[in-house]
């Protein structure tokens, strides 16, 4: 297997023509724009004026637009590609496009990077940014450079994209609904946190799907992220032995000691969809449509929306006893620990 | 006066609650969110979902859309405010907006810092770029926190904007033209990096301006920048006495021995447009309609654009003489110097 590449070679002297520091910024965007090839178009549409472009959405679309960032030594380390790395960057942006049902488009590219960065790291970083951008149909149309300390690697994208006429809210969910996730939770360190694919089709479908009344995309842990799909006055019913535990999350378990139902439950970074099956809808009718669209995609309705009990201000409740479910949040970012 | 907040109160035991680190990643931004109070709708079209869902522009429009960021150590310091570093955030990406003759709409920001910035100063931060939210009818509808290492403070900013059925691109200049520029060059690091005010309403009324045919804002000075708006086998002559030299490229001289000339051609942020007037239209009356308009800003035409000469690559040339101008290129970022 080839050598991993470096993303900081060192400061000594034989390393220096590795580094972006040794392009200058104009010398540096032109290798970006080189890079990423085919998904960089000209201006107007893409890089090389003040603004990119973009053509009207249609007047029955929405234009949706998010965020996100990845930073070295938070959200990836050398045990990462950078090819990976690059992908990750895009894929957690596309995991909130699939979560409102919506189409990817046009994308934003911001590099905060050291001077020491290295020129092949870069290059490969670029290059899953692209490879991924090609499979998901999206154009990087602008984007902006920036120097920070050495030893520092952030980049940020932003990405916009289409729904029809009814993007999924997270807030449209009700009392008596059906909770109900893709895939399996839990271990995304064991390398789901690189290797997922946006759940971009199911959003999609699910956006179109009248019985889905609420969507989000599961990517701070489920103990965390299921909270914003609970309207006022509401718990989570969880049916504990239906929690869809991955490998990764036993394996975790099996290191730790911790089980891998909390792995399952309050790791982060499954970008899987979290949704809302409507009360009044046909369950049996909805699953037979699932699976005949998603046969590979497992599907798990792990509990249902209830009236909170005024006393016990649990959000999230054990369906079999009734009792307040252990893990009552998820991964939070910033706290000292 | 007031003491300066200090961006990085330091790490002894007295601080910690003081910095963010001292939140979770919810309340960081429940916090951002009331800071920026008015500016910050909420979920479906501002913050709370996956995505914004921005309402679909006019099918006469075109949607502008423009990215930059602020670092701690290269494009501010302890000598600025907070409230005047939030402000330049949107500031410098509100000048591209200009840069296309736009308006402003909805943006997105990513908030990248140590644990040990200070809540104080990210207070005042956000209170600048709320205010100049609401001074130029900007909402924040969405955006992104993540950890940096400690002493390190980026911000990130995405705008959208509209323009309507002509942006004003770079690439539409032609040899012949005038080349000609608003306000006073140079020296901006005395202060108008900080105190400039985007070109807004110039740039409007320049796009729907006839006789305009390309701009651009001056970010990284004249003698970078100019070069984007020639066209292949073209230089810029330059009536040198016809500079716009402000009093700060004067000080700036006075202070390092460089001629005030040389401030005003390669100095950096003065968020100024530079644009083409076309050689066909009738230049008086074209300054006289933008005396009427804009009365207090002034309008220099600094030069025209000419066939290169074969024999000379120079991009900019001393229209008095025809020689090459001693300075062929403005302020380049990431070069180690």
């Amino acid at each position: 297997m080839r050598q991993q590449t470096n993303i900081f070679p060192g400061t000594n002297c034989r390393h220096q023509s590795r580094m972006i520091g040794s392009l200058g910024e104009r010398q540096l965007i032109e290798s970006i724009r080189q890079w990423l090839g085919p998904v960089a178009p000209p201006a107007p549409l893409g890089m090389g004026d003040d603004c990119a472009v973009l053509p009207a959405t249609a007047a029955s679309d929405q234009l949706l637009i998010t965020t996100d960032s990845l930073t070295y030594g938070q959200h990836f380390d050398q045990t990462a590609s950078p090819q990976q790395a690059g992908a990750k960057l895009i894929k957690r942006n596309l995991s909130d496009i699939a979560a409102m049902g919506g189409t990817p488009g046009h994308a934003l590219l911001n590099l905060l990077c050291g001077a020491d960065l290295a020129i092949d790291w870069l290059e490969q970083f670029v290059g899953g940014l692209r490879d991924c951008c090609l499979d998901y149909g999206v154009s990087i149309v602008g984007g902006d450079v920036s120097q920070l300390a050495a030893g520092q690697f952030t980049a940020a994208l932003t990405l916009c994209g289409t729904s029809g006429d009814r993007p999924l809210l997270r807030s449209t969910a009700a009392i008596g609904d059906a909770i109900c996730v893709t895939g399996m939770l839990g271990g995304s360190i064991r390398g789901k946190h690189l290797s997922f694919e946006p759940r971009l089709a199911a959003g999609q479908w699910l956006a179109a799907h009248r019985a889905c009344s609420a969507m989000m995309d599961v990517s701070d842990g489920l103990g965390k992220d299921l909270a914003a799909l609970l309207p006022a006055g509401s718990s989570a019913s969880i049916d504990r032995q239906l929690l869809p535990i991955s490998d990764d999350a036993r394996a975790c378990a099996r290191e730790d000691g911790q089980s891998a139902e909390a792995h399952a439950f309050c790791d982060g970074e499954d970008y899987e969809l979290l949704f809302t099956v409507a009360a009044a809808s046909d369950w049996r009718a909805f699953e037979t449509d699932w699976q005949a669209q998603f046969p590979d995609l497992r599907l798990s309705q792990i509990g249902r929306i209830v009236a909170a009990n005024p006393a016990s201000p649990a959000r999230y409740l054990d369906a079999a006893s009734g009792a307040a479910l252990p893990w009552q949040s998820g991964f939070e970012h910033f706290k000292h620990r």
